[in-house]
């Protein structure tokens, strides 16, 4: 080596930027396929090596690096979880587009306060300015749940629709699933009028994605599935081959009546699924993606169709689980018939509210459907990432909103 | 035709959803290219008519539109609208993708309030949840004004990144030019060392999205431009076959003393440029897009990049005004010197809240920059809307925000 490059090298700490030249040459190592041969090493900018919480070749723990939420991105496993979410984030985008669907940029902030989709943020000017006393929207503003009703409005003109963004929950949580501010994939399409049709641009959806991400960044995902999730390769690779299953709510509740397994709430045909009961189902299907269709009409909100069945009165609901993370879709036909939807927002207390919503049953309707699917759970699946505030560059949740 | 076709037609009021069966014929008519000879027209969902505020044949203002934000993406004008924002936002994916950019998911809701940015929305739980007396997030949390100081955490591992998401301003503002909630594209770029290169992104970044949405969707745009703004397809010819150009900050002051208008503020170096300057030196610069660059540095915010230059001290940011709009871009070089920024926080008074911030030049800094480029204004650009509140779904500014 150089005299001169040893100047260099003594600035050199790790984390330092450097400007390289040289010549870049087939590798004779096994684990690299090019080398740089350097001639001219330049310290852009040095590092501070003593107070760089990174160290140099150490691994540090997940949990730690959360600490660290500006420089976390500089080690190769977040590195390659984040351009992998850009990665998907585009095919995502791709496989709308190919498809023939309208993107839309449905609202952040919304008046819609009672769709019952749990805890809300509400939005105010910082109280640092001085307003009148009135709301700044004139009605009460918060945060968006989800697009799902503003893409209705938009399927009225558009065949098919999507949204991609965030959406927003205040629950006081803290598992490895839920965040404060996530982001959604909502998908709408008109002139649909079975369940079965939905699935199927939700299979499409699952499975294009993760093709086009395995095959643009497959050494990112490959240092996932080898350094955090091992196993996790064959898990995916085994949910790609296969069709996806397909088993009603009631079905859902037997096979679940039938598990030697004790669980910590009964099951019972009404009652809400709980996170050992989606577990106990994948596991049962042979660790495959299962749709569970026909929800208890009680469980499920307003604008889902009634299925008009008896005596176990069912919507058009479906849910996709998934290994691992649970559920990872939601969707159902849309109630498109004026009359049906009248009565469940009567029965709701909605009706003066959701006018505008009835509307779109008043002036040409048309049967339709729709789902949304959680885009960090996406993330947790494919490349086997346990906790979720690990996929999103800046998790936001209870007590911790850093930066 | 035939008898059981006027069945159909009396239910059929203008605005139902139907479903026609028949033959796609080219058509005779000079402003159609193909018609369907219709052999079963069946009405899938009626409209009321009488009630149903868009008329057959009647083209509506976009005034009148705006009081029906679910019923308005039905006309042609505001389809063709959305359809062309569905297409821009596809198309900036892509240029970013093309040029090897990652792109980041920067945060909605963040602890930063001192940017001084301008008004800022805050975020609470809704008062309909029981919580403890303090903070959810344990801190105030704001609605993002820009995602820019989240963008340079990701360019110290990425080296070239881009978001494209809403941001907020709490603003009392009805003008046609400003919304409560509005979307941004913003890049960064390492190793970036003159503004010229940022520029050159910026100036790409218009002409290749511009460009691809007008082969993608030719008649979306022509109805905007021959129902909306006419001569607006020869001024956008006249931006992207030309360069854009370029004038400092001093000669824009220099030009607008020259002006015979009486501007009602008076142009003088060190005060900021208003909407009636912008509009001037647009026009002065024979309706080109032009950057204007070397800004005082006491005009602007901490983070830019001090160019040491006296007696009239100036920092390196650029804006990008535009023919109708006025400002579409701004930008700048960051200021990457440990020293530079410590003493510019210090002024500000924002040392302890901009740690984080300053750590990125502790540990491996690096020369960069970059810019934000405003998504509505540049829909109003190239479509030649005069109003902001056209070119979005769902326009939410002071004392609204419809649905």
């Amino acid at each position: 080596m150089m005299g001169h490059l040893w100047k260099a090298f003594r600035e050199l700490a790790f984390g330092s930027s450097v400007e390289v030249q040289g010549q870049l040459v087939k590798s004779p190592s096994k684990r690299q396929n090019v080398e740089l041969k350097a001639e001219k090493i330049e310290v852009v900018g040095n590092c501070d090596a003593k107070d760089f919480p990174l160290k140099y070749k150490e691994r540090h723990p997940l949990e730690y690096l959360r600490q660290y939420p500006h420089l976390r991105c500089r080690t190769n496993v977040l590195g390659s979880i984040l351009r992998v979410r850009s990665e998907a984030t585009a095919a995502i985008h791709s496989f709308f587009k190919d498809n023939g669907f309208v993107h839309i940029h449905t609202p952040i902030i919304t008046s819609n306060d009672c769709e019952g989709a749990g805890e809300l943020f509400q939005v105010e000017p910082s109280s640092k300015i001085k307003v009148p006393e009135e709301n700044f929207f004139n009605v009460p503003a918060f945060l968006t749940v989800s697009g799902q009703l503003h893409l209705e409005v938009m399927s009225g003109a558009f065949t098919q629709v999507f949204t991609f963004g965030p959406t927003f929950r205040a629950e006081n949580s803290q598992s490895r699933r839920h965040l404060a501010e996530f982001y959604m994939v909502e998908a709408e399409i008109s002139f649909l009028e079975n369940l079965q049709d939905l699935m199927q641009v939700m299979e499409g959806l699952f499975k294009t994605t993760t093709m086009t991400v395995l095959s643009n960044c497959p050494e990112d995902v490959e240092l996932c599935h080898k350094f955090i999730a091992p196993g996790q390769k064959d898990r995916l690779e085994h949910m790609l081959k296969n069709n996806f299953l397909i088993i009603s709510y009631t079905e859902a509740v037997e096979i679940l009546k039938q598990a030697s397994q004790n669980f910590t709430f009964c099951p019972e045909w009404g009652a809400d699924l709980h996170t050992e009961h989606e577990k106990y189902l994948v596991k049962h299907c042979g660790n495959m993606p299962v749709f569970v269709i026909n929800y208890p009409l009680k469980l499920k909100p307003f604008y889902m169709r009634d299925n008009e069945d008896s005596p176990q009165h069912t919507v058009a609901a479906v849910d996709l689980l998934v290994p691992g993370v649970g559920e990872l879709f939601g969707g159902s036909l849309r109630e498109e018939r004026y009359h049906f939807l009248e009565q469940q927002l009567a029965r709701s207390g909605l009706t003066e509210a959701y006018q505008w919503y009835l509307d779109l049953r008043r002036f040409g309707s048309v049967p339709h459907g729709g789902f949304g699917m959680g885009f960090e759970r996406y993330l947790q699946c494919i490349l086997g990432i346990d906790n979720i505030k690990d996929v999103i560059p800046f998790p936001r949740f209870t007590h911790s909103c850093l930066l």
